[in-house]
């Protein structure tokens, strides 16, 4: 089939409006949120409303020998939506019905392309939660979290989305629907497929819906803010936390760098004026007095590891105004250039190392390193500022990214902690996962897309 | 190579002490807890003492063509681990090392023969604890538990087994060994290999070690008892629990006939002379005025549900005794006969009528049915007795059975909540995931496993 007939035929089985080919719209969907990685000229992209639409897709461009790159919002941050050329760009925000919220069973059944945040508002009506919350929360789709198994600022206390999902419905690549997991609570009847294709980056078939477990809703949180006077003193509160047994509902941490960002930004006095190198900022969301003494806990254990400055409070609006100076990281730091977050996740007892690693690359390639992460969960995010516009900045810049990533192995941990491997980190998937991982991921995506319809750019080069 | 060749092989590889032929000896290692599954005549017993005997074991069955089947300590409940005709049992009871227990980063590395109380008893020393807890914690493995994606009484509250695995090690069809997952809380480069060896029920690969991730120690459990005039009321009761966000660490149900056996198996009275028709058993290990306040709002739960006995302690011993009445049900039915348990996941609105579709079973059949369950998470166990030297009295118990999986799948359920699918429900697995489901099912293990060397008893016929 030629492209003009792929094209003709799927504007007659989806309608004209669902075929996109002007070039100047198609380049909008052309890639994420990840400087680094390449994209592609799509052929099209197709936006499907329902599944059969998702079927009627995937089986015209296999029959046309035409890749298919599925993706949701764009918020992703390893270009694993990133088109290749004369793809067809698979937008699945179309599919975005919450079909079911079911609060008898605490679950609900979702379309890929819900917002999350639209997901956590509707079942907050019934007093459920849903808890995966990646920091696009507000415009990322569930689509996206289940394909890059997304996690967020929760997971140290309720996981990433993977513990969050029960069964999935998955187009697979001879456009068959394939319909994995249960409604029930338990179940192991065959093997785990739902998690299989979470976080396989849209390689192996497409999502189409999702059933998803979900928890009571928990109490409005508790918040304590701690400054320290060194990375390796915060970084020794956080190991002790782990040790004690304390599982705050959120803990997160920040560099200096990070803390001077945000301050300009916030235009307000976080503690860099008088010399903080690090913040940790901790939630409980236990309730009541419960959270009142998790916090004197998590606040003792602080003061033993040299805080020279906490502050907690119970009150929801002030605690969400100390979460800000973490939230705004990101966008502060534009006020010096564009941003390249990296995604480490280390063992929680050597995240002062990685910061001090990451302090030591910013010297070599003399560009700005702002650390921030879920120091609950070791998930690091350095974050490099450059200007894209520099070719030898640029080339500095990448070298800083992948030097963080091997500081990170070194300590024992993951090239990738949530954001996924996409088109910029294949080389350290070999790296990490070793020839016999690598060879089981070419089987299984051999076994499943043999033609390797989906996503061929992404992850690992098929065998 | 003969099937001399081979045993020669494998004694000079392993050490004669290692391989077993003497019939009475591998007869004793054809079968797990499941007296419905049929069981073949081993060639050998083989007993490896660590990986590189596995790795062995494997390439030396893989030249021979000889089928692998591994096996733990046996208390499966699905024929999984039952040999088939001239197989070579695999059995990874020897490999029972606690490799490492790293309380700074919460977690342990164990091999597959370390039996799961040993596990909990040693990471307690250090103020962790492994949850998943199957019945036969006291005597099952770690690798069984992995192999089946074992469950047990504390999933409500802690999730299955996989919920609690980092990473693993697998050796794979040509005895290659596959590393996979990783050590620290949060990662997501590659597939989750990990999660897809967990529950295929050995016939993937041989699963030779395993990181698992530990929590805090939870306070010691405040319980409750509340018996029910009816089963309806003690299903609507379970349905408030889940409704209202309660989260209780265990909670069990048990029916009439469970209950009388108990009683005379015990000796005591729990209520069945005073027509007690249920009873739900709760626990809650958050502690001190937390649990009391827990315990207090699930009593009056149970009450407004029209329970006509509840009693409540925060006594550790009394409520051991208490629970005794569920732990011991199975041992009681034996006064009867001989006790054949199924295994059937339903929605939690959906208890009651199960019990329901249970009890007129029984009097279809003819024979007893005792329903106990971990009704948190709708995975219930009724349990048939029946006289297995009876061609005619056995037929009607594996009747019985079946219908029992007919009714939970007519209530959205799925055919095993924990047990597994192993040589008994091959037939309603298919059922329950279809022709697209199987069809990938082939396609994996066919890619992992093309000789199908690894239990091909099991689970399904490969294509």
């Amino acid at each position: 089939m030629s492209n003009d007939a792929l094209l003709a035929r799927l504007r007659d089985e989806l309608g004209k409006d669902a075929v996109l080919t002007d070039a100047d719209v198609t380049a909008s969907y052309s890639r994420d949120m990840m400087p680094l990685a390449p994209a592609g000229s799509p052929l099209a992209v197709v936006l499907p409303a329902d599944v059969a639409g998702v079927q009627a897709t995937v089986r015209a461009c296999a029959e046309a020998g035409v890749p298919i790159v599925p993706r949701g919002a764009g918020s992703g941050l390893s270009g694993a939506a990133n088109a290749i050329d004369g793809c067809v760009v698979l937008a699945l925000t179309k599919l975005n019905q919450i079909v079911e919220v079911d609060p008898a069973n605490r679950l609900a059944v979702v379309q890929p392309g819900v917002v999350n945040l639209d997901l956590r508002d509707a079942v907050e009506k019934h007093g459920l939660f849903y808890p995966p919350d990646p920091s696009s929360y507000d415009w990322c789709t569930i689509g996206g979290n289940l394909s890059t198994n997304a996690g967020g600022l929760c997971c140290v206390k309720y996981g990433v989305t993977t513990d969050s999902v029960l069964g999935l419905e998955v187009v697979l690549a001879d456009g068959s629907l394939l319909r994995t997991g249960r409604r029930t609570v338990k179940g192991v009847a065959g093997y785990d497929l739902a998690r299989l294709f979470i976080g396989s980056e849209g390689t192996l078939g497409v999502i189409t819906q999702a059933t998803v477990a979900l928890r009571p809703l928990p109490q409005a949180p508790a918040t304590l803010v701690a400054g320290f006077p060194s990375t390796e003193a915060a970084g020794e509160a956080v190991a002790r936390v782990v040790r004690e047994g304390l599982v705050p509902s959120l803990m997160e941490i920040m560099d200096a760098t990070s803390i001077k960002a945000s301050e300009a930004y916030l235009k307000t006095d976080i503690g860099a004026g008088s010399g903080c190198q690090a913040l940790l900022l901790c939630q409980s969301d236990s309730g009541g007095e419960v959270a009142r003494r998790e916090l004197a806990v998590l606040e003792q254990i602080c003061l033993d590891c040299g805080s020279d400055m906490t502050y907690a409070t119970d009150d929801l609006a002030e605690g969400n105004m100390l979460l800000q100076a973490r939230r705004v990281v990101l966008t502060a730091l534009e006020l010096y250039g564009t941003w390249l977050t990296d995604d480490v996740c280390v063992p929680r007892t050597r995240i002062a190392e990685l910061i001090a690693g990451c302090h030591r690359i910013s010297e070599e390639v003399g560009l700005r390193i702002a650390v921030v992460g879920h120091a609950g969960d070791g998930n690091m995010h350095p974050t490099i500022v450059y200007d894209p516009t520099s070719p030898e900045e640029s080339a500095r810049a990448h070298r800083a990214f992948d030097d963080i990533l091997e500081v990170g192995m070194t300590l024992g941990g993951t090239v990738t902690g949530e954001h996924g491997i996409g088109k910029i980190k294949q080389d350290w998937l070999e790296r990490e996962i070793g020839p016999v991982g690598m060879r089981v991921h070419r089987q299984i995506k051999a076994a499943l897309d043999p033609d390797n319809l989906f996503n061929p750019g992404s992850m690992f080069a098929p065998g």
